[in-house]
């Protein structure tokens, strides 16, 4: 029976990043996968959809090359190739994180964690065989896709013609027909993607837009943009039935009607991993099927702690990330707490989507009084050289009116993924608009849009 | 005799810019550019320089597609076209420019200057035969390239195989053999495209290093980069002389040898333009050839302005920005002054290197004690994914080991021209790198490597 300052239960963003942390700062600790290091972001999620899309990406700018005086011939996508490059990417990455674990003398163990059970020495956890004891316990068991009791889903996912994110990145023939289920951010990246290499896409969504929490204004440019590049978005539709060859849904008015589809990809949102490794005999609490945690990452239990999607807040890779520091930082016994309010979030559709902070929607439901500026992304001049396609990109720019902070910033264009951190630094610093016109931007970029938005503001 | 707050000679960055915030401030203002807005970076620089790296970025996805699981037959690039398109995108920024202008209130004549006086009305100007006087009067007219005295150079100038920035721009042929004199940033991004569309690119520097402050790893980097792909560096090398078909340079021990060429840009420098509009009517004070200013971009007469290239500090579009900000605030009473130690440059390469603030070698020069971080941008899952050709990125961060502050930021690989803004906010705004750990950037970026750097600070 080996004894831990920390073990970690799930290898994904939350836990290894966590475990990862904690040894470089002197815990010994433990980190238990029963699959493979990275979770589903690195295996099954924004890593390989990310090596998927820019495969299409590259089809995409042979596709549309001529706009830039240069001429292709014949460009084709191979699925197959695709998928094994993509396979390659992903065990690079998950033998990266196995580098990093050693070099931060954590130990790994690759089996299926149970809790046993809490006492004066620890949390006892058994996996493979062996029991080990930590003082501290951090659960990091991630999510995994809902999947509604609608009639045929379930079926349909065990005979392979319906898709969660993890299949859906491995299918080796293109789909003639593919529909998404659920217009979120990974239905709209497989629509993206399946799009630019040849299906035939229909989202079916139940609300009236796409794109979940997005600034309202910037989910419609993405959808007319991709309305133009032939896919078929049906809002405001419930799916009530799943066949072999179609999806059953119906409109507000209850007309029904039968969408053709070869395959089908469910992503109608996830849900919290908390059976079936034991957490029962703790006697924990939850909220809303997630653990309840609170800005130290703490549960109701001492030495229980929660990060990344188990908790149900935020489901990000880089909300777990930094949940987990919040987690190591409160058991080392330094001040830290976890923020939610600049959290960026990026949609790698092409145009991409990056956004921070809050919207026009969320601000007015708060009652916050902000000033929005809005600016096309024409004005950056490496925009206008950059997109000879289409130049429907914006950056709106949302700042309180009383303390002149920046509180939420979000684009549409190219390049918005990277940039976006950036804005999540103005959020996090409060400093004043005055202030962050005095910062230097280079020239020509499409980030210097944030910069101009800045000297509208009145 | 028309009367203004503030007369602009000049309507490059740091003059349209500097008129649209007096505009909007109210400053009756006057803009006076002889040939078109924007200058010489929007027209002959900056923009359309990008606009022919991206045509070439798309015939280097092409080429290189099958490393992405795409076939792509018969890329080729039309050079004409490519040129009608970049002019096309000059053409609608300027009239952007002009827009802004418009809307500022700001008047615009577009002529030569000539400074006449200043007598107690203000500065009196003429343009196109009507006399102007300006409370206030900024000098923004830039650069123009270097032409040393060179055997043949000026003569291959007016023969046309010897080319500046403006002319390479506009080339209706792309040029078997091309001989780049000078390894900066100009150079090097003129090298890039050509070789991108198939001429055999020689650059032949005077220095031990290409691409001149840049942090000398990363210079390196590029270089070998840029070898495999062809292009032939001459370090070290002096050129003595340029004929029609060839430029003549000899190495540290005299030892001479002849270029071929059929076409040569000279791309050595450039240098503030002082003469031709009447400046030597002020009695200003010069500083090696350029405008001396002080930190509110005052010259030694009371009322007399000078940003961007014309003063000789920094040289970039972004610079001349803020400079001509910090002279509208001045004139406008608010407090404000020019710093130059957060100032962000970019090549736009492939790979593009992106940098802020001390690099390595000048931090040691100043005898600041630093530590340095050095990741390599494998570290991103982003960067994998989108990098099967190369993937030789880094990322360094230099921290002030006394005051944990960030002092510079060092990147080459993709997207480090639209991130490195953000390692300009880091060391303008003085965060403690423990501060900085607590920002969250999105999942999966190559920016997330500044923020795994910042964990590595000891």
């Amino acid at each position: 029976m080996e004894l831990f300052d920390l073990i970690v239960i799930g290898g994904g963003p939350a836990g290894y990043n966590a475990a990862g942390r904690a040894g470089h700062s002197g815990l010994k600790t433990l980190v238990i996968e029963k699959r493979a290091l990275g979770g589903v972001c690195l295996n099954e999620g924004c890593v390989p959809s990310k090596s998927l899309l820019y495969s299409a990406k590259v089809l995409d700018y042979a596709n549309h090359a001529s706009n830039y005086g240069v001429t292709v011939t014949g460009a084709s996508l191979d699925q197959k190739k695709v998928v094994a490059r993509k396979d390659k990417v992903v065990k690079t990455l998950v033998s990266g994180i196995g580098m990093q674990m050693k070099q931060a003398g954590v130990k790994v163990v690759a089996a299926e964690a149970q809790i046993l059970k809490k006492d004066a020495e620890g949390f006892h956890v058994t996996a493979d065989g062996q029991e080990y004891v930590g003082k501290n316990l951090l659960i990091a068991t991630g999510s995994a896709p809902v999947v509604p009791p609608i009639p045929g889903l379930r079926e349909g996912l065990e005979a392979g013609h319906v898709m969660t994110n993890r299949e859906v990145l491995d299918l080796q023939e293109i789909p003639e027909k593919l529909v998404v289920i659920g217009g979120g951010v990974i239905g709209l990246e497989m629509a993206s993607y399946y799009n630019s290499v040849g299906s035939k896409v229909t989202v079916i969504e139940m609300l009236d837009h796409i794109a979940g929490p997005t600034d309202r204004e910037i989910s419609n440019i993405l959808m007319k943009n991709y309305e133009k590049k032939g896919i078929t978005f049906k809002l405001g539709y419930k799916v009530t039935a799943v066949e072999k060859n179609a999806v059953i849904c119906e409109d507000a008015n209850g007309k029904s009607e039968s969408v053709p589809a070869d395959k089908i990809l469910c992503s109608i949102g996830r849900r919290a991993v908390t059976q079936g490794f034991g957490l029962e005999n703790l006697n924990v609490l939850l909220d809303r099927g997630a653990i309840k945690t609170d800005e130290q990452m703490r549960t109701n239990i001492a030495g229980l702690y929660a990060a990344g999607d188990v908790n149900g807040v935020s489901m990000l890779a880089h909300t777990a990330y930094r949940e987990g520091e919040v987690a190591i930082n409160t058991i080392l016994g330094k001040k830290d707490h976890m923020r939610y309010h600049a959290i960026p979030s990026v949609i790698y559709t092409n145009p991409e989507v990056g956004a921070v902070g809050e919207t026009e929607e969320s601000a007015k439901a708060k009652g916050m009084d902000v000033e929005v500026v809005k600016l096309p992304l024409m004005y950056s001049g490496r925009y206008v050289a950059e997109n000879e396609d289409s130049r429907d990109g914006i950056c709106k720019v949302l700042v309180d009116r009383k303390y002149r902070r920046v509180v939420g910033i979000h684009m549409i264009g190219s390049y918005a993924s990277e940039i976006i951190y950036g804005g999540a630094m103005m959020i996090e610093t409060e400093l004043k608009v005055e202030d962050l016109q005095e910062i230097v931007f280079p020239h020509p970029t499409v980030c210097e849009v944030i910069r101009e938005a800045l000297f509208e503001v009145k």
